[in-house]
């Protein structure tokens, strides 16, 4: 009895621990499941991303190569970690980055390597006891200077890691010298196999499939442009046409410009570290994408307001908003396809000549807008119902004095980089046969003339 | 003759030296000068960057003593190095920041170190001459996927830093490996010293004048809501005021929600590593903070559309103005006030419940409005003089519900870390003898039972 009821209970135990193991292995495998997933969309969604992995990889395998040969251990020995650990620590996703990085790093451990050295020989004129307290204290005061440079603006933005690996190889070499005597040869190890995972970073950085910075950067901001004239060229058809479902799809491309709002010029600073690349001259004007980025960010918010009126509750009547309808599409569409001329023009590196007649159009449409409120149209309408409609209308407006303002930007820009002027670009089409468009683009260049 | 226009040139070279080096001169004193400043400014700022920065200082010293003392050196050895390098990578300005830092090197030095050596034993099994290249081929693996691990966003968030640091240690340990018979030694010292060098970090940065990200995260949301409060106090009397010279002065004050608008909520990951301190429990809801910040940006984005109005070509004649003057001013003046009463909430740790009187009466003035536009005031105006008076008058409509969402994330957060009812305070108060604010409280409160 006994017996069986302990079989009965084993039986279960081994029922419970089957059906905990398998619930147990079934959350694993949805784990991973989940997991390839994610891998697999960030992979698709950025390709880049794989042979940036592949690409560190090799560089890490490269280096640590010093290990295997005895005739490059010869020469450095344990110090040849400082390459591997350099290029671990350096190689970032986009060359400017990386090179920012590798710059910083190489000067801050020459500089830093220098001053320890020095620091080590001025201890040591004061004798054994002396010796240790004023090492302590220059690591102090260096290390404590150094940390509050940090704090700078400027030098934050482009010499925060130099300052750091400055801090880190001064107290390393000035500190190690007290035990060992041959510190100007450890110092020299050090800086050497920095430099030399640093060069195998900057190699395999540039040369095997590289990713630019400044061209992201550039990329990233023409796209910015297109997304606020994606939501202009929406916004006419969802406000003032009825809601049907047909428009309804196209809810979820509007929204394209949210992500504009939170844009943030960060990778200007990589940018400015890459040398001349693909369509990039050496200096190519990067600080004047700052400026454009604002003016697309201004804009974005009069844009993020106006999204409000798609579904606020306090809604005009039809036959009102059809009264103002006309000037506002047209404004909204001007200005949308000024954009994407812009946008047009920044991914082709050409002047957007073509981009001015729709600003102007824009404008006619405002006045037109003003004359058509003036006019007694609307002698028996209740004022509260006019005033969503006429919020609308004037954040139209506002918007397209914020497309002026990014198409001066993005002139301003193709004025500095030098951008090709459409009529080499027309000719080089026509060459090829692409009458119709060139002569597109001619018939607006000339209205062009007239506005300027 | 020749020899006195010799004496001449002489003369004048070592004028045009003198002036050179005198200009030379000159320049790096004004350099100097700036800089000073400059310090001058970061530091009165926030004097907690002085603090920070001797701390940094202190920490690298007092690791940096293994290298003076026998007996602690001779444990370690040149390992000791691994400490001085944790405490200047680890050390950061906040203690979440630091933490976050150090027990991501933590424990990613002691899972790449496990690693190592366990690929490090695999290899050696496969005899001299496949050895070097298993090790080659898992540091190549090993270091493309924690690469490409990094990616992902969940990851990138919390534990970039660490498998940045499993790269290093899994290369550093199964590489030297190779050279090294000892490697388990090697892992073992590594690993002891960074621990080392992080505890000593840890306790510095959290013992002496601890500096918390969650504390700032949390008087930074109180100090934006409250530059919003000040907007919207001095919006009212500058758009509706005849302008004069007195009220041009505080512009400037007006122009401080603009800071809120680039706001980002990168503090909350730090804060999330913090310990229980302060005021603020073990699992404290940072993660509504992020909601809270959300809010306030959107509101922020309404009054920049806003701000717009104040400097607009297109000007409502002040005699239309004054008519939606009084809802305006008071909707706005009222959003003030409820601002600022969650504000003084948040930085008191009470819940804000005389905030809600304000927001009703808000809400009141808002419908007052509908109503002044619903009535026939407006005879024989015409309507494009309205229009501007209207967008203002719709934002700020638009900004009452704002402030209506602010407070109501600002509410869930005070329910989520159980914040003092301010009846408790009132009774704290009482005893002191404060009765005056407290019956000012109960009233508003008393409103607000009727609000809900």
């Amino acid at each position: 009895m006994a017996s069986s009821e302990n079989q009965e209970n084993v039986k279960g135990y081994s029922k419970s621990a089957w059906s905990w193991g398998k619930g147990y292995f079934e959350k694993i495998v949805n784990v991973v499941i989940c997991v390839a997933k994610d891998a697999k969309k960030l992979g698709e969604e950025d390709p880049r991303r794989i042979v940036h992995s592949f690409k560190v990889g090799l560089a890490i395998t490269l280096v640590s190569l010093f290990y295997y040969f005895d005739f490059l251990y010869e020469g450095f020995g344990v110090a040849a970690m400082w390459a591997v650990m350099t290029v671990v620590v350096v190689f970032e996703f986009s060359v400017g980055a990386t090179l920012g990085k590798g710059v910083n790093r190489g000067i801050a451990t020459l500089l830093g390597g220098a001053l320890g050295v020095a620091a080590h020989r001025l201890a040591s004129l004061a004798g054994e006891n002396a010796e240790s307290i004023m090492l302590g204290l220059s690591v102090f005061c260096i290390s404590t200077l150094a940390t509050f440079l940090r704090f700078f603006p400027k030098l934050k933005a482009r010499y925060d890691y130099g300052l750091l690996i400055f801090i880190l190889t001064f107290s390393l070499i000035s500190v190690s010298g007290y035990r060992d005597d041959e510190v100007i040869e450890m110092a020299h190890k050090r800086l050497s196999t920095v430099m030399i995972g640093g060069a195998a970073t900057a190699l395999i950085c540039i040369f095997i499939c590289p990713i630019w910075a400044g061209e992201d950067l550039h990329n990233l901001t023409a796209t910015n442009i297109e997304k606020l004239a994606i939501f202009l060229e929406g916004f006419g058809q969802e406000y003032f046409e009825t809601r049907d479902d047909k428009h309804k799809v196209n809810k979820a491309s509007l929204d394209g410009y949210i992500s504009v709002l939170n844009v943030k010029g960060t990778e200007v600073n990589s940018a400015k570290w890459e040398p001349r690349h693909g369509r990039f001259r050496y200096r190519h004007p990067w600080g004047q994408y700052l400026k454009v980025g604002r003016s697309i960010r201004e804009c974005a918010y009069r844009i993020d307001a106006l999204n409000c009126y798609l579904n606020s509750e306090m809604q005009t009547p039809l036959e009102i908003r059809t009264k103002v309808k006309e000037p506002c599409t047209k404004m909204s569409s001007e200005c949308s396809c000024a954009l994407r001329e812009l946008a047009k023009g920044l991914k082709t590196m050409t002047r957007a000549m073509s981009a001015d007649p729709h600003i102007k159009k824009a404008k006619t449409a405002a006045k037109n807008l003003k004359s058509s409120l003036q006019t007694s149209l609307w002698p028996d309408t209740d004022l509260l119902d006019i005033i969503p409609a006429a919020t609308v209308a004037s954040l139209i407006v506002e918007i397209v004095s914020c497309t002026v303002k990014i198409a001066d930007s993005v002139h301003e820009l193709a004025c500095l980089s030098k951008f090709k002027n459409p009529d080499a670009a027309i000719a080089n089409e026509k060459g090829q046969g692409k009458v119709a468009v060139a002569s597109d683009i001619q018939e607006s260049h000339s209205v062009n003339v007239i506005v300027e």
